[in-house]
Formats: structure tokens, sequence, C-alpha cells
């Protein structure tokens, strides 16, 4: 157990963090963390409700899908976590979540445009929505498939993964991830946040247009670009 | 009240997670829970707020309608309960609710399409809701013709009760029930999620499409199919 | 003090209520207690914060406006209070707020249709919406014409204020009344809950239809009626 | 730190508002308190969670921008408080956000009209939207001419920012300002709840009419006019 101490603590906070932000209900979401060094990941257990979870009930998987550590079935999600880990190289976290708003521009099928600013501080362009996964690929293998989804979209739409941190699974809802099993859920909570304001200014204008690419391209390089202002570092 | 404890239990609980779970202002709600081998149920007494509710104060009803025991009148929706638990063989807890975005719903008229897996996982087609009821059948027995309308609307549509465990009644709003009064109130919560990110998707999007039938099925399956693997068991 | 202390008691808690239940923020809101056999009311004082009231600080009013204890001022709206006591014979409690969904109806200067049972269980008709207030009025005296507004409303359209306990005026917000302040407010709480179901249910439909009148009736007599049998009494 | 201790308490207590109101998540807001006879403003530092703000760790800055006092750096919008410190004479507090309605009606780039009494009893105008930047302005130098878009607005369509305190800036979200930063932040609040009556009003009536100005009018003299009566003073 002590081996995977680390990513068991940091999984279980994130997938803690899904409840108290308020983003699931019972057990509709889930957070893992992964070590690229070991090569091997945590999740939360499938179907067990938050107030249940512990650091130790974490199921400890390798990318190949092979359980190393843990009593509990992990996650019915976990292959999806597997293939984005093998696919977007360099990310250590991934959370799913169904969160209502998020939820809704998944159900409608629709990239979330870049109304503004609270949206470019984070991700400078349109958040990106799948198409409805086929026939085949569902009866195939559904989680792995959908792995696959999300990076083949985000290939033949030259998305980079490390610079947009999360997708609306047509549908079903958002996948978010990012440096940390924290990170994952942090960007879960903004995508929540901005799915929310978009969703507000479509009510006001069903036309509403989207952000200048200047303004975009600004707020974004103030936060992220190689001379990032915002912040302490 | 010793035979009729665990029941008493149950419905109490039941009742007391209808507001703590905010799906009812005031005394706007209402669970029962059924023994089959007695046939009997305990249900809320009727317009008494929950803070004021005990176990003690669920009153004991058979499927005639006779009080077996309890000092209050019970729940006027009463009559309701007992023609579901006569006419949906199995059901052993019963739930209603004014939550607001089922209620929407029942008063625009609509069933709730398959919008997404979020519905898909608990309910693999659309969530019925029954036409306005008759001024003659008000004017027969409102509350038992409520549950008739609910059957009729069962049985005519040839919706198996056991798979879909909730209904929008027109104009008025959602029951839902299952294995025990606390599974009654899960759908309840369930279903003002579904019906919440539903609202949401339309709003989006008008013309929102049904989620494709491959992927209901799916979601479905894996939760409550043969060959289910969501979750421990 | 002594005199008045039971209204001053009754009014305080009515107000508090407000802020309790989020109809209102900072000092948006206000209720009143009347006596009839006194012919005096207690309100809020104007302007102060909810967290700064006390049983002490609501100010004693005759039906002419005279000031009869009270170190401060009275609430601004304190003259519709007066109006509708005079003007609405056997009413106790009066209250106002800015909350949201009422005050969006307000704005949109519409009745409320009965679009559901939630609506007929507290009033068997729309809830009436006053025309905006002409210039002549509201440069006579703008809160003694408030009063008359909705009174004449009333008596226009042959509304019974004991029946409809509940107005909007037009670019406003609400007014509720009851055989209490407690009452009034409590009836402002469900105005609220029944402006979110309706503005849910027009997002649905905007051609959403009325609930038919033998249903309406029925929920209204249920509760309401000579026979009703909804409750303990 | 004696000589801007009370600055830093106010700007301090004013950002830690902005949380407790929930206007802001994270890191998304900021709020600064100006003493006019120093000509310094104390304000948040960039990108420091609410959690982790104390009194010490608010930035001292003076009109040309330098900082005075203080180890961390300050909010990064602060050269845009500068210039409405500069422009806007008599202002001492200044609050910007992403609150949800308010950012809404920024991204869809449209002033709030004057729905009803809840507007017109802080403002007797439609609250004002920006244009979006240029690309000339953004390049220059963003967070400055941030500042100079809020007051030219002003100035060209002859807005007084003392009786309009609030803005919205096109595809980016609320600024508001008061004579405290606690007022400001208050002016944040009242926008929030202003925005979201309004976007539901619209909800209700795409078409909605603005409230006679006859009425505006009288709301706003009521409480901030030369006769106002609103309130103890």
């Amino acid at each position: 157990m002590q081996l995977f101490k680390t990513l068991r603590d940091e999984a279980y906070e994130a997938n803690m963090e899904i409840q108290k932000r308020n983003l699931a209900i019972y057990t509709w979401g889930n957070a893992s963390a992964f070590d690229p060094d070991m090569g091997v990941f945590a999740i939360k257990p499938s179907g067990v409700e938050y107030e249940q979870l512990s650091p130790e009930s974490m199921v400890i998987i390798d990318l190949e899908g092979k359980i190393l550590e843990g009593d509990l079935k992990p996650s019915s999600d976990t292959k999806t976590h597997l293939v984005l880990y093998r696919e977007f190289s360099g990310i250590r976290g991934i959370a799913h979540t169904h969160s209502p708003y998020a939820a809704a521009w998944a159900q409608a099928g629709k990239p979330v445009p870049v109304f503004g600013t609270t949206h470019a501080d984070h991700c400078a362009q349109e958040i990106p929505c799948t198409d409805y996964m086929s026939a085949g690929a569902v009866n195939n293998d559904y989680e792995l498939e959908t792995g696959y989804l999300i990076s083949e979209t985000f290939r033949l739409d030259k998305i980079d993964p490390i610079h947009v941190n999360m997708v609306l699974v047509a549908g079903h809802g958002p996948f978010t991830w990012g440096q940390s099993a924290g990170a994952a859920v942090y960007h879960s909570i903004i995508l929540e946040e901005i799915c929310k304001i978009a969703l507000y200014t479509v009510t006001l204008d069903p036309l509403a247009k989207s952000l200048p690419d200047h303004i975009t391209k600004k707020h974004w390089d103030r936060k992220h670009g190689p001379d990032a202002y915002y912040g302490q570092d």
C-alpha cells in the first residue's frame, strides 16, 4: 500500500472535491491520479458513494488495465481514463462528472463558443464537443472507445490537449484533465462555470457573438503565455 | 406499534430525505413504504410539516384504504399510493413531490426525452407524462383516479413500471417508486436532476435530438442489464 | 411598549422569515402585522438591515398613518400597507419582497397563469398583475397610490382578496397578505415557488396551456373548499 | 504598515465579501480601497485565493502605479482601478467580479434596461455596456485601456459615474465602484441581482418594456434624490 500512497491520497482528495463542489450527486463522477514514471493511476471504485470513500478504497491500475492493488472494482469509466493517459502525453489527472450545465451543452451536442474572458482565461478556443459514438464503437468496448472518441476529436481538429484540457462527449458529459487529479477537478469546476455563463448568454441572445480573437488571445496570454503576468509566479 | 416499526421507520426516513434534498417546501411531498406480505403501507400524515414528523406519526393503511394504526389523517394522496401498490406489482415504496424542474415538465405536459446518458443511466426511454385527468375522473375520486391515470398510461403505452420507475402527472408533478421508500425518493432526486439538465438542453436547442438508441441501451445495460458491470455487485 | 408586544413580536418574526427564506437581500422587503381591534399595525423600520432588527425596532402605526410608538421611521412602503388594511377587510398581515422570480413576472407585466396544481393548491385563478401606475398617481402620493392600484385592480377584476392573497405590481414586485404577518410571508414564499415553476414551464413551452378548470377547482377545494380534507383540521 | 492599516483592512474586508456573497470562485474577483488625500489605494494581490488573504497581503499602490508597500504582485487589473480612480473623481472603492448573470449580459454585449424598481432603486438608467476593446488598445496596455474604455463610455454617453456606479465591459464582466471598497462590492451584489431578474424578465418576454420614466425617477428620487425619504437618515 505504501508504494502508491501519494497517488491514492491525491485521487481521494480530488474525488471528494467533486462532491464538495456540487459537480455530482450520488456516484455520478470520478477522478484519477496518474504517475507517468510508474505507469499507473489511482481511480475511484465503481458506484461507491463519496461518503464511503477513503484513500485505501482507490484502485491502482496500470496502462494495460491490470489492477495492481485494490479490493473493489474500479470505476466503470476506467478504460476511458486509461486511453487518455496513453494518448495525451503529459497529463497526470482526469475527472469526469455530470455537472448540469456542462451536461446540457453535451446533450445539445454543441461546442461552447468563447463568449467572454471567463472562458478565454482558461481556454483560448471553443470547448470541443465530440460526435455521438457510432453503434460499432459502442458495441466494441464502450469505455475504451469513449477515450478514443475524445483523442480522435482532438487529433482530427488539431486541438492540443495540454492547452485545451476539457471536452464534452456528445449526449454524455464533460471530461477534464490536468497536471494532477486536483487540477483536473479544478478544470471541471471552471468548465461548469463557463457553461453556466454561456447558457445565460445565449438565453439573452441566441445569436451572441464570440469574443474577438485579439481579446481571447490577450486573456489567454496574460495567464498562460510565455510572458504571463497573472498570479505570483 | 411494534408490528409496523420497520415500515414506520422506513417511511419516516424517506419523508425526511424529501426535505433534506430540497424536493419540497412546507408539506409539498410525501413518501410511503409498503410491505407486500402484510399488505399494508406506512405513509406521511396529511399537511404536517417535516420538522414535526416522527416514525410514530406515520399512518398505517391496508390496500382497501383502511387505517390500521395512527392518530393522524393520512396524506391526501393516500389513494394514489394505494392504487399504485395494487397495480404495480413488486414495488415497495412511492414518493410524490412538487420539485420545480419535474413540476415544470409536468405543467408543460411533456414527456422528458432521453437527451443523454444521465437519463439513460436510470431510464432507457422517455419519462412518460400522463394526459390531464378528465372532469369525470376528477369528480369521481380524484386521488384514486390519479393512481389509475398513471397505471393506465403505463398499460396503454406498454411501459414496464419496474423499468420506468417515474412518471409526470400532467399539470401536477412527479410520482416515483422503487424497491423501498428510500429508493422511491432516490428516484425523485434523479428525476429532478434529469429534468433540470433536460430543461437546460432545450434552452440551448429547442430542437435538441434524443440520444441514439445504441448509446441509450448501452448505458442502461451497463447499470441494469443482465451483464451489468457498474457498481460493486 | 407592553400594549403592542404581541404585534411587535409577530411583525419581527415575519420580517426575519423574509431573510431566512432568501426572499430579499439587504433591506429589500418588509412585513407588517395588523390588529383590527386596536386599528394599528407594526411594521419594519425603513432601510434597516435584517441583522439589526428587533421586536422593539418595529414601528406602531394607526390607520391614519400616525406613528403611535417607535423611534425609527417606518418602512417607506407603510402607506401601501395602510391602504390594504383599510381596503381588504379581514387581513391581518402584509409582506412585500423583491424575490427574483416574482419580480421577473412583475417586470414582464404578466399575470401568472394557473399552469398546475402547485398554483391551484394556493390560488384557484391566475395571480393578478396590475398596470403600471400612471404619472399622475406617482406624483400624488406614490406609496398610498400603490395600495389603491392594488385594491382597484381587485375591485375592477372582481377578485376576492381573501381568496387571492397575492398580487404583482407591474414593474415592481409582489405584495402578499393573510391572516397574520407570518401567513403573509408564507404566501410570499409560495408565490416565489409558483413563479419559478411557471417560468420554467414557459421556458419549455412558450404556449403552455393552463390547467383545465376542473382540476384547478378540485385542488383548491380539497385544501380550501367547504369540504376541504387536506391537513389535520 | 501602520500608515495604510485602515486602507488595508477595508480592502481586505471588501475582497472577502466578494467570496462570501458568491460573486466569484477561486481568484476571479478583486476589490480596492482608495484614499484620495494620500493618493493611494490598497488592492488584492494577483491570483491569491480568498482563503489565503489577510489585510497584510493587500498591496499599496499610488496613482502612477508605483508599489509603495507589499511583498506580492498586485491584481493584474490594477491599472484599470488606477485609471478609474484618476478619471472618476470622488470614488473611493472599486470591485470587479465574474458573477454569472452580470457576466452573461456583458458577454451578450447588452446594456441592462431598467425593467423594474429593483433596478431603479439603485440606478435611474440602463446599466451601460462598453463596446469590445479594439485590437490596438488591447495590444497597447490592456488593463490601462480597460479603464479608459470605461471612462470613455461614460464621457461619450454623458453618464455620471457618481449616479451610475456600475458598468459591464463587453465580453468580460462587471466593474462597480462607490464611496468605499465595501460600497463597491455592495454595488456588485446589487448588479448581480438586477441582472438575474432582468434575465428572467426577457425569458418571460423577449420584448419586455422598460419601466415608464415617471416610476423610474420616483424610485430613484425616494432613495437618492434631494428629498429622499428611504432609510433612517
